[in-house]
């Protein structure tokens, strides 16, 4: 098994992803002007969970809609800009599509830039604070210098190898597709989420569990009453059960310190499968395409 | 391996789900009164799946809320409804919990019931009229009596039988989530969902999947451009490939009759492992928990 503490685990690392990790806090473009309000913003891609965390609404008949355009919609965003056009909503096109407004280059970590872009053009600097509070304390005990014993994601890492790893975070669901999505992306790796039932899926789904499956891990984001339900339910279920209580702080907070740990596991869980955690190239002919 | 034109296989339905699923269309409560508009509808467990199958928003500030209680919300559906009571808004409280004005007990076949009652209690007699003729016309071919050959359920069952399914409806997402639950309660099997950016996650998360996995069988819902590059970027990353157009009709009808469809594969493949479709004990406790 690779080591997470030896240097040339990292050679997998080949475009240097760790940098980025470790530097994310305070990147990002920031608003030129001032938006007028009331604000909407509709994310798709890398811009969709930063869309959801964000609190605003999805519509607005005045004021500035964002349209977050991160990719993979087949043109869904442009048709709704469009629409909105033809109202009294200012859009602002955010992204990395051709004519964006806000220029943001496609990246894994882009959710962070979204948000941090959104905070600032809506006057809520100060939730931005908190969000890099706790991101930078995050920090200090995720990255490669700090070793397996001190380092939780690594320590998260280990246990979701070679096994499927089952995504819940009740107090905010859409930390759940997010952590996916950096585990398809960075780790390269298959994860499962709950549906909208999602204590009901992890009573009745494991039952028929046929023998050849992949062992299952399953990550309780957060904590709370349906957390712990959860867990009693799949104690006897599953092969491996990781709780990761949120950093004290806001739900935002929260949720963004949790989404920068899930990065950094993801991460180092490609190291540990022996893949490059950048991009890869097929990524860049799919943007083209969609 | 099990027969599913063999009587014998149909011990293990115990209590008789195919009879429930065979007369599923035209049950339900009907509305005993006409609600003033305008109409919303907030859905819970059971209820989710119409919710967002309706087409009606999720809030009003005066008119008539729709509060689907399903199930496993741990009080959030009874909040919401409290907070809704002190506007404008009538409360219609639909469900099997105490005190609900409309009663529609537990069944994993709850969603048609739910969304006939909300397009009754709205007035959208003719859609409703339009899902019972798909739903009775995909009837024709699904039930057990329907030898395999003929039988687009029993089929998609023995191709999904000791793989995990990834379902993947880009022209409806919410089908998705319908359709792991559907497994996950009748057929007491796991599946897979991918995150808001399917596409990308099917070209990235499938790179590390190591040997001992479970092999996947992707069922693509519906047609259209993202199916179609979805079956591309999987045609060499999956175990086998499930194509399910859907029948004429609208959006609404589609929905539903894929939605039946599956309720019957999930049915066989209950069957095909050799377990009880209909629910297990332990739900009615989970129901009282929450």
């Amino acid at each position: 098994m690779r080591d997470l503490d030896r240097q040339e685990t990292y050679l997998a690392d080949r475009r240097g992803l760790a940098l980025e990790l470790r530097d994310l806090v305070g990147t990002g473009p920031v608003p030129a002007e001032t938006y007028p309000a009331p604000h909407a913003v509709l994310g798709y891609g890398e811009g969709w969970f930063a869309a959801q965390a964000s609190g605003l609404p999805d519509w607005t008949e005045e004021g500035t809609l964002f349209l977050l355009e991160g990719g993979y919609d087949l043109g869904e965003a442009a048709a709704l800009g469009i629409l909105a056009e033809s109202g009294r909503v200012r859009v602002v096109r955010v992204g990395f599509r051709e004519g964006v407004e806000v220029y943001l280059p496609p990246s894994p970590l882009s959710p962070y830039r979204y948000l941090r872009f959104l905070l600032l053009a809506t006057g809520q600097e100060g939730a931005l604070k908190e969000v890099d509070e706790a991101l930078l304390k995050e920090r200090r005990r995720l990255t490669p210098e700090v070793p397996l014993e001190e380092n939780p994601a690594k320590f998260l890492a280990y246990t979701l190898l070679e096994r499927l790893p089952v995504f819940y975070a009740p107090f905010f669901r859409p930390l759940e597709g997010a952590a996916q999505s950096l585990f398809a992306r960075m780790g390269k790796s298959l994860s499962l989420t709950p549906p909208f039932n999602a204590l009901e899926f992890f009573l009745t789904g494991l039952e028929a569990r046929h023998e050849q499956g992949d062992p299952l891990a399953a990550v309780l984001l957060g904590s709370g009453e349906a957390a712990g339900l959860a867990k009693e339910i799949l104690e006897t279920r599953v092969d491996a059960i990781a709780e990761v209580p949120p950093p004290e702080g806001s739900r935002l907070a929260q949720a963004m310190a949790l989404w920068y740990r899930l990065a950094w596991t993801a991460y180092y869980l490609a190291l540990l499968y022996g893949v490059d955690p950048s991009d890869p190239e097929t990524l860049e002919r799919l943007r083209e395409a969609t």
